[in-house]
């Protein structure tokens, strides 16, 4: 199984109902990305003050790396990334294969 | 439950018996610390070129907020921070509450 780990950092001028909306769109992700197998996500809330500025955290799971590799080549994930990027002051994506 | 993502990056100095020595470390505390509900940890296998330099993530689980307060707190982790600490270039911790 590979884990895909993805934090942002919305820009500062986005209000709740943007970020809101922004957040909606990613989880919309699971219903039309069939490869998605499992999808969770949350803000911040370590008392370590080491989360480099991101505020969103997002983990999804995915069989193997051509399954999560087929998500980041499908059409709803290219027009989600298009959609979020202008949104974003920052993005870290990170897998790893788990279990 | 609160998940609990922790990204290194070690420094460039440290040959790969003291990187394997590190992990060995940080697993290790999952018999240390009893509050530790899942321990996995991985390098990185995103094709996306977003991981910020960071080469290693270990996910932790916990039951509540008061657990992973409790994990942070005990002496093995006190002891595990004042370890890795000089042996890394840099960390990210994001916790969530996740299901």
């Amino acid at each position: 199984m590979i884990r895909h780990i993805v934090l942002f950092r919305f820009r500062d001028e986005l209000d709740a109902a943007q970020v809101a909306e922004a957040i909606a769109s990613f989880r919309a992700l699971q219903e039309k990305i069939p490869e998605v197998r499992a999808f969770e996500d949350g803000t911040n809330v370590s008392p370590e003050g080491l989360a480099h500025g991101f505020t969103h955290a997002f983990l999804l799971d995915f069989e193997d790396a051509a399954a999560r590799d087929a998500y980041l080549h499908h059409p709803a994930h290219k027009a989600f990334v298009a959609y979020i990027q202008p949104r974003l002051d920052k993005a870290l994506v990170f897998d790893w294969v788990a279990g």
